[in-house]
């Protein structure tokens, strides 16, 4: 059977540039950073040049990056920490309603412990709007957080726009562009934010490490204390392989980037345009041309994600319904709703994400599995009927 | 030139069957194990296997360990997240005076949220002393903290005596076994503690993965928001080649410990007796006994231990002078510092800590190389000739 991964938002086969780059560091290479030898050198060396190069990717300075263990603790150290380094200058901080779990839940986290949080509401395509984020605004606004793009659904958001609105105010402004940096080109100075993470599996890179730029100046509070690991604000020993995949996999990023969005964009493309003409009843999620390059999410109506997801792994084919890190809640996402999607239209999304292993046949295979899946979900399904009833 | 690495308390080799599992997952074996699809299947049976590795290493049962990114994560969430849980109760806590920084400061950063913080003292040989540890417990004491051994110095804790005293006031006790793991046999009930902290490096295993182990019922407030990974205790994509060395390399440990620890013993206590022999005015540091089988500390007087470090380097020969997460820091030792040991003598502290790979040559070697640096150093150092002339 034919397998065909197209689930890269969750997890990406790691490129073979990358997986060459850390062998040594999982083997004659070994040290810790820390150490005052020729051993430690090396290790500290390894993740200097790591450094630089994720700091090239997003136009910042290498001591402005903070290593973490992935994105998910980036989004944490940026909305705790910048909240907890603000704490005397007000308690209220503003996320958009479409971040992903890491930025909303440690936002949740910190109403528990006395902060007010608003979300900015986004329109049906999934962007916020510039105007109710404004008025969302007040003078004890210590932080505002929107996403570069969703990975859900592949929205690009006006984070230079929303960044500008919180700069005239002198709120430091974080951006998570974990499902954006391999495809979308980032330069913080021109995009205006304070703070921006990035995860390294989302640049074809390892999974256990993350990074999170803060510019110069901005009072962040570690979450993880201990040793005076990247310069104090991210205790413990490094990752070093992880840390080395990270780096190459942000420089491979950076000089590939045309090239590799191009490829992306136009599987995406066919697939976007070719499934909602092979079955009834599919509609586009996210933004129609402000989207990822490999992002391609769907309402398939009247059948729930699951059972597409598991009929189409019987036929080697990987998708998810959504992101996953909420696929095993099954619950339903917070995303399809901040965008008016109904509940009983939302359970039925999924996406497929394209990543750089994949190849045009890919796209055939899925135009020509999916249709008699969905016809046979549909036929299962008690809405499908009510629908066909009522239709007459 | 000869190489010879003593410094395995910073860093080891990974072991080669650790490497050799950890391969699949760098290559063909990709996934989240939060996807619904057999790619996910395979990447969370993986995680789950190294899981019960882990979990059969130290007593525990599988659902109760917790996949952090390091050893100071774990002692983090640990600190943090305990006495977050149980805010209600109390806000006394207590903890040694020779943990780890990442259990220190972790500690001192609850203090700056309002906790009271006490430090249990040691002895000269760097063990608690039960009787003090007592007189600090509270009616509103909700976590005490003690290491099972101390890398710096090696001296193994009574945390099972200290345990108890804990549970007779229904405290939650919390123990960093990051240090010791590897070659102190540990059965979390028999121990009588509720949680345990490990690392995968000081396993012989890769960098970028710990656990947290934590009795069910235990309440504990993750660090790490998100996702539902890790029973939604500790949000983020897992970092499966990590967690599979980490479950490979608890394997290996709890297969093979008594012999390994044997190994270790004998180049320890080789270089124990022989050192003070060959070298005056040196002295070990840490408990003469009930000390980690890998761990060679002393204090060379009238010398400062950076020098050492950096002759030592020039030889081929990698040590440190203690805990690598201090070492850039250049501070003198808290450790040193907690057993009385005075400043002038403690900044001629230095660490040889033996790993696997280790042979009785490298042994030789040291004895061979370093009497004359201590001469050479001794030669330049204004505190040796004060003391040679005060010696007449």
């Amino acid at each position: 059977m034919r397998k065909v991964y197209l689930d890269n938002y969750a997890a990406s086969p790691l490129l073979p540039e990358v997986r060459e780059a850390m062998l040594p560091f999982l083997g004659e290479r070994y040290g810790n950073p820390s150490s005052l030898h020729s051993w430690g050198d090396a290790a500290r060396e390894a993740v200097e040049e790591a450094r630089a190069r994720v700091a090239e990717l997003i136009g910042a300075s290498p001591e402005e990056i903070i290593f973490t263990s992935n994105g998910t603790e980036a989004n944490n150290l940026a909305i705790k920490g910048i909240a907890a380094g603000s704490r005397r200058k007000g308690k209220h901080i503003v996320v958009s309603a479409v971040e992903h779990f890491s930025v909303l839940h440690a936002a949740r986290s910190l109403e528990k412990q006395g902060f007010e949080l608003d979300l900015a509401p986004v329109d049906e395509n999934g962007r916020i709007d510039l105007g109710e984020l404004e008025s969302l605004l007040r003078e004890d606004t210590v932080l505002v957080s929107v996403m570069l793009a969703n990975g859900e659904v592949g929205t690009v958001q006006p984070v230079a726009e929303a960044a500008r609105l919180a700069a005239e105010r002198d709120i430091p402004f974080h951006t998570d562009a974990v499902a954006a940096a391999a495809h979308l080109p980032i330069d913080v100075r021109e995009l205006g934010v304070q703070a921006l993470s990035l995860s390294s599996d989302m640049l074809y890179g390892p999974q256990g490490a993350g990074a999170l730029w803060v510019k110069k100046g901005l009072r962040l509070i570690p979450l993880l204390d201990g040793g005076v690991q990247e310069g104090g604000r991210r205790g413990g020993t490094e990752n070093v392989p992880g840390i080395v995949g990270m780096g190459k996999a942000a420089e491979l990023a950076r000089e590939g980037m045309a090239e590799r969005s191009r490829r992306l964009r136009d599987m995406r493309d066919a697939l976007i345009s070719e499934l909602p003409r092979r079955v009834e009843h599919v509609y586009l999620t996210g933004h129609p041309e402000e989207r990822l390059p490999w992002n391609a999410s769907f309402v398939v109506e009247f059948i729930e994600g699951e059972g597409m997801l598991l009929f189409l792994d019987q036929q080697g084919i990987a998708v998810s319904s959504g992101s996953a890190c909420t696929s095993r809640a099954l619950k339903g996402s917070h995303v399809l709703a901040a965008m008016g999607v109904p509940p009983e239209r939302a359970q039925g999304s999924i996406l497929f994400s394209f990543g750089p292993q994949n190849t045009p046949e890919d796209v055939e295979y899925v135009l020509e599995v999916f249709p008699p899946i969905v016809e046979r979900l549909r036929q299962m399904s008690p809405l499908y009927a009510k629908f066909l009833k009522e239709r007459g």
